[in-house]
């Protein structure tokens, strides 16, 4: 049977090793807002919205959940792991959340202790919230920061996580191959990328069967699509759309992944409408030797500067310094982005069970762009390509 | 020709209120961080990462834009009203854009300056950023919170605004007319949602034309579909999935839209698979009941508690309190839910120009949930629905 999802022991595990931590900085207890966190500790997930939540880690015993009561509902479906939970109806509520937050806490004990969190607002503040902070309708209390508890944990991935990050990449490259399938001039971009997510999705969960759930909203589960970098916009990442159709000469730039628990990986791919022209080679081949030294130079105990450096080598003894745009990669796992980043200014070392994105690009404004992301796990001795889509010109050109 | 986004000259009226706003308060220039602020000011439009970006709003003149090379490649495109524009190659680099930003910000004249920011930090923190909050690094500067004047524009909508949001609803009706249309017994509910935005958007761009891009990234240009609310789960908004397909006699909460130049609308029924039962036909008609409520509530110099008071009572009367999960509805434009908020605790009045989402619900847990959502704006006299699909449990029956 797939294993679609983290399993208790692990939860239980990343709650203890929150507990070491919070024992050596003297925290009577972690707060956090951070929807993702919350998952990390829990399997819960709620959207995040205007409505403020914390999930409180206490020295032992449950969790603690305090937040707004439709998100609450979620928690008994989905988690042991959550003991006392109090509820708001909705904020903002006969009284504001924070301040029934700071009651319930002191309540709980919590009104002089020293209490870390990701956030002293007590809310993430999206969607036009406002309120005031928790820490200053808790004056007894000492706040500190320490959203990096979490942070640090979630960089190196166990085996669940990475097992998860694989079976994802497993229906990223069947989505992929659809959108490579369908891609075709005179389409548009968007109608193409969601006939390969619809069909890549179906399948997925007909393969994986009825347990297969999403656990990110807002998404087709498996899903390929362009993101707007087409023709000329391939030179822009993070497009959304373009006036026009797929023409033959296009470059595309791809993306595709899926969700497997919870955990993504990334698959982008350069293609090429029609015949490459000698240009187009060009570019092509340098970024694919740029992305080949950067996965070269991956391994345990190399600096992630050092592979960002790696790759930017070949850009500049090409020529192409002015064409860069970014950096090598970025960690990768509950978010699409995350740390480790991959960057000249990033000096920390690469570890076992660190995933990152190996993603070198080079972009010509008003020409073309040219990028492949591939996903990479560090191990003991070296790296494992999670994403296996072709890489070369020959498989990339319609 | 239809219009499909904001015009310039309104763009410039939003520049203009916001340095009246500045003036009163004695601000040397405003800083923005949130993305859709800075859409709102300018049209330009990009994807809030763990890099960080500012748009500045100094007292005259061009706007100015700080940021990540690759989101300032999309800003020539997009919008004439930025004129300098400072760029860092990726985050965290060489030095921290933190304090680039600071020197930057000293070299243009603003060391000492007071400083309206929605964010002091210089950055929104997604993604694991961490870096020094900008006020540290500028010592000399007065840093003050000023992100509600940018909210406080953003509550009352525009002739253009509204237009969009109407355009949004009409191809939110047609995602959600053909999600009814594939809804059937046996079918997982996540592909019939693919299915229908797929359709709704291939078409949405075929009649509006070549022009038309949307501008919201990471989702159909129209969709609709069920977010897990598919039979018990129904009773549980903001579900992602559920791990079984859709059944006879399953109550379905679904919930549809579109972007029309960045802005959206929302309209969600409840739907019902098969005859429906007694029980079924109580819990919709006393929703129903309750929406009608809070619509005929609705216009001008009413308090948005009012409102919400309005829906409650029909549901309290009914007896069933305890299925209330949460407040009447939410703003809604360029985000999915921003204020005002219709809810018991917010006394303020609703203006002409307010968008609002018309949603009380009921919701037995184990059992299904019930809910309808209307887009409605307030007018100079009362209201107009700007969604208009079939309300009735007949039209709702599958």
């Amino acid at each position: 049977m797939v294993k679609l999802r983290i399993s208790w022991e692990e939860y239980r595990r990343r709650i203890a090793g929150v507990r070491e931590v919070m024992a050596e900085r003297g925290l009577d207890a972690l707060l956090l807002t951070n929807g993702r966190s919350m998952f990390y500790l829990s399997h819960f997930t709620h959207m995040t919205t205007e409505r403020p939540a914390i999930l409180l880690v206490p020295p032992d015993g449950d969790l603690v959940f305090l937040g707004p009561l439709l998100e609450a509902d979620h928690l008994k479906h989905q988690t042991d792991l959550v003991g006392e939970v109090r509820t708001y109806l909705d904020y903002p509520g006969d009284r504001h959340p924070i301040e029934l937050f700071a009651e319930w806490l002191t309540d709980m004990g919590y009104g002089k202790a020293k209490l870390g969190a990701d956030s002293p607002a007590g809310a993430t503040g999206a969607m036009g919230y406002t309120g005031p902070p928790l820490s200053e309708k808790m004056p007894d209390a000492e706040f500190e920061k320490a959203g990096d508890i979490i942070w640090e944990m979630r960089l190196c991935k166990s085996e669940e996580e990475i097992a998860l990050i694989r079976e994802s990449a497993k229906w990223g490259n069947l989505a992929h191959q659809m959108l490579q399938e369908y891609t075709a001039p005179g389409l548009w971009d968007v109608e193409v990328s969601i006939m390969a997510s619809l069909e890549a999705s179906a399948i997925m969960k007909k393969a994986l069967g009825p347990e297969y759930e999403p656990l990110k909203g807002g998404r087709s589960p498996a899903s390929a699509g362009f993101r707007g970098q087409v023709g000329w916009k391939s030179a822009m990442p993070h497009s959304i759309g373009i006036g026009r159709v797929i023409q033959m000469g296009d470059v595309l730039v791809t993306g595709a992944g899926s969700d497997v628990g919870g955990y993504g990986s990334e698959l982008e791919r350069t293609m090429i409408v029609g015949e490459p022209t000698p240009k187009q080679e060009r570019y092509f081949e340098v970024m694919a030797r740029s992305q080949d030294a950067a996965i070269q130079a991956l391994g345990p105990g190399v600096k992630c500067s050092e592979v960002d450096r790696a790759s930017a080598k070949v850009i500049v003894e090409a020529g192409y310094e002015g064409l860069m745009r970014h950096h090598t990669g970025h960690g990768i796992g509950l978010e699409g982005h995350e740390p480790p980043w991959l960057d000249r200014g990033n000096d920390a070392e690469l570890r076992p069970g660190m995933v990152v994105s190996i993603e070198p690009g080079i972009y010509e404004l008003g020409f073309a762009g040219f990028r492949h992301s591939d996903t990479a796990v560090i191990t003991e001795d070296g790296y494992e390509l999670v994403t296996y889509y072709p890489r070369d010109i020959e498989s990339l050109t319609i």
